[in-house]
């Protein structure tokens, strides 16, 4: 009798933090088979996300290490399992925030994977439906089921389009759920790594949109990717001159702010939709909200086919990221410069350097 | 040369409190003239709701005094003025909450004068565009311009009328306003004069109703009243048991809530809308609304159109307050009563004893 081929794992290179707050370490790491419905993937290019370093620091709490940070993973096919219908080897791809779901509740049937009843799969930090840990794509290989799996336009290179994978599609969601478009006044709060995606994303989607940032330090930068108006929230006046302005304000950042002073921006019945999360809860006046109709709301990341759709939409638009490019060992020095807000606007790392 | 006749204020008695914090005493007080576009009306009840109380102890900061609380005001019209259209000597009506806006702003273009730009003018404890003090329903007359006045249904008793003028339109305007109806799921939070009467609005919809009570005291109240589930909030098995299953919560309680132990029970995509008015702020966990795209609103009363629709709307379904009605020197009783929840389900002062 013969056996079948056994399947095995391979090794691959990656950036690894040992414990929370260690700095991140080449060492290697095991992916697991190529399984029926797999997509084995050589990363090309993985982003440097606000959410890594939380997670390293645990400031969002316990979390599981060795840990191998990276979700927005830009790359090509390198192998296929047998099952897969959707991707041939040499095809474009991304991998976003999540790698599975029940994909039997109503909202993963719904399209609405990240809001999973059973809790979507992290891309890292998380446990798979089987138990194993996940790693992330500071790293030169991941295998991903086909179905949380992305095609990247080819009018957009990969390097550019890696950060859209988390920084695109968590502002591009909530703003098409809250209707941003041609009429609309929309407000970007934070002028970071989605805040510059979001300006660039409502920009094209027809809106007139303003910039809220703490200084005019960037002002040139957000009127060239698209905000028709730039303002300082360190200036008291802003917040005088622009009472009763939005339709919807799309917070981008995770610093406390002073939400009643926010909401005085809205128009009757407007949004404050926020995608940052602060480690610490946050101040609400009740009568800032019953004043006006107003709505504060969350939103996070974005379905599978609504990761498409935003990705097709940026190849439509040439829009990408504006990214610094580094080599993998950097990334350490990179983690502190976002911190320090030192970054225009997204940290890519070439994983060729890994 | 003969004048014209001059128009003279009237004297009304009125239960006045003198200063924060004071007991109600019955005194008088002067109404103005009934001019071209005003409606002398006979206040036949009025309401004592909680933000009476609130206003009167300078809860939510600095009131008025003298003060005549008193915004759900029932009773007939007994003079018109000469260009008043819509009102007759005899007709049933009703004020709430204001009494003028500025009429030209966007919002109060489209009826919603409870969100005018400058400032709807408060029936009580506020200014009048020409700068004289309000003074609200615990009266026996009271002058109001006839386009801040609503009809009462023939159908529904002036008694039992008189508190949907505030705790109806604050309850209808919200369930409407976030689609509550057939096929919805809706919670109330709190079954007190807001909520027992948006249990009985929100059945009449055609929604699923279920109490959130602090207790199950009132359970069979609730039940009649409309709803078809009741539970109470002291037991944390509610709180499993109802997870993920509202579309839409109306907060109707001034007390603190754990806010995101509430949005845990929306739906993906849920609204919780929040009517009531603590004095503290309240507190928010991002996470709480990020995870389930969930919002928290704000509402506040209604516009006129929106009370006479939501009058006709209770009209047509018999639909009115539970109440306990009151002779005027039990006011002060009737606030410590309502201050420690002992009220089935809102007191309406007979202002015949006034």
């Amino acid at each position: 009798m013969t056996t079948s081929t056994v399947a095995t794992t391979s090794t691959v290179a990656a950036y690894v933090a040992s414990a929370a707050k260690a700095p991140l370490e080449r060492t290697t790491i095991e992916r697991r088979p190529v399984s029926e419905h797999d997509v084995l993937i050589d990363i090309k290019y993985a982003g440097i996300c606000h959410s890594d370093i939380h997670q390293v620091q645990e400031g969002w709490g316990e979390a599981i290490f060795p840990m191998v940070p990276g979700h927005e993973i830009a790359g090509v096919v390198a192998e296929v399992g047998p099952g897969v219908t959707k991707y041939a080897v040499g095809d474009r791809v991304g991998v976003g925030v999540m790698v599975d779901s029940c994909r039997e509740c109503a909202n993963c049937r719904a399209g609405l994977e990240q809001y999973c009843f059973h809790g979507m799969t992290g891309t890292y930090n998380d446990r798979d439906r089987g138990g194993e840990v996940t790693y992330g794509g500071y790293s030169t290989r991941i295998v991903v089921d086909e179905n949380y799996v992305v095609r990247i336009p080819d009018s957009l290179p990969l390097e550019v389009a890696a950060p859209l994978l988390c920084a695109g599609i968590t502002t591009y969601s909530p703003l098409r759920h809250w209707n941003v478009g041609p009429g609309t006044k929309v407000a970007v709060v934070g002028m970071g790594g989605l805040g510059h995606v979001a300006v660039k994303l409502a920009h094209a989607m027809g809106a007139e949109v303003t910039v809220l940032s703490q200084s005019l330090r960037k002002k040139d930068d957000g009127l060239r990717l698209g905000a028709d108006h730039y303002y300082a929230t360190s200036d008291p006046t802003t917040f005088d001159d622009l009472a009763a302005s939005f339709d919807v304000i799309l917070s981008t950042v995770s610093a406390p702010l002073d939400l009643a002073a926010y909401f005085a921006l809205l128009k009757t019945g407007g949004t404050f939709a926020n995608v940052g999360l602060p480690e610490q809860a946050m101040s609400v006046e009740p009568f800032s909200l019953i004043d006006g109709r107003k709505t504060l709301a969350g939103s996070m990341i974005g379905g599978i086919a609504e990761t498409q759709e935003m990705l097709d939409f940026c190849g439509q638009h040439g829009l990408g990221a504006e990214i610094e490019l580094i080599d993998a060992d950097q990334i350490n020095t990179a983690y502190d410069r976002v911190l320090g807000s030192d970054v225009r606007y997204r940290f890519v790392i070439d994983t060729a350097t890994i």
